[in-house]
């Protein structure tokens, strides 16, 4: 990604790694929706991602270690593609982007920001936990953060 | 920035807002540099920004509302930078950067991102203070964060 000289200064090392807009766009699908197909990121993408995008963010997010990809076992051709603990711990990262958009944009009502900039550090550790547990095989906990943000969506759109 | 369908998602329009990399080194240099002027922004940029990126970054963070531009008194050709407020609340977005760089990439030995991390919420926002003194003409904070790393370096090179 970088056009010029490399710098050891951490906050552009991020900006290195992680890549551009897309690629948050990609790790925030995975991580929110857990779509975890190729498919899934590129049918039910709000932003409608074009293939091409997709498929090149994948291998850079793959390469710079914030995504694995393994073979689905029912499909050997399709891949199924997971949180490194790297990305995972991008949570509080995204849920501040998240907290900014709400303040200084004109967002969409989005109950699951809302609940995510309510709940700060201690829902985003329990969120991390559950991601720990989907994407990387540790046990699972006894929270689902991400079962509260949907039931928090169905009582909102039963109302 | 948006090639395909805007979603009102906050994550989203937060970096649709932002732009990209190259704004958020800008914003860096500004915020915690305090170079103010096109000139500065340039010539003692470390990873080299180039002259037409720079200054399409500058428009583009002007027309966001992230930047505000106004002529120095003393050459009316020349434009002095400020934050934004909206730009100032983007220092937790930073360090929590910086932090996530200092841990999962390799960088370069970095008080400031060390300060940063350990400084926590509350240095985040003496640094607000300071900035909203620095740009957007709020009195004077008895706290100058950029002060102490300043200090912290110049302690670290004598040594």
């Amino acid at each position: 990604m970088s056009q010029t000289r490399r710098s050891g200064c951490p906050i552009n090392l991020t900006l290195e790694q992680i890549g551009d807009r897309w690629s948050l766009i990609v790790i925030r699908d995975v991580m929110f929706e857990n779509r975890r197909s190729y498919g899934a990121l590129l049918e039910q993408n709000k932003e409608g991602i074009a293939s091409n995008i997709l498929a090149s963010r994948l291998k850079h997010l793959t390469a710079s270690g914030l995504l694995t990809r393994s073979s689905d076992p029912n499909h050997q051709q399709k891949g199924i593609y997971s949180l490194t603990e790297a990305a995972i711990q991008l949570v509080p990262l995204l849920a501040y982007m998240a907290a900014w958009g709400l303040r200084h944009t004109n967002p969409e009502a989005s109950l699951r920001s809302e609940l995510l900039e309510k709940g700060g550090p201690s829902l985003w550790s329990a969120l991390m936990n559950e991601l720990r547990y989907l994407h990387l095989g540790a046990p699972r906990p006894a929270r689902s953060v991400l079962g509260e943000f949907r039931a928090d969506y169905e009582k909102a759109i039963a109302n």
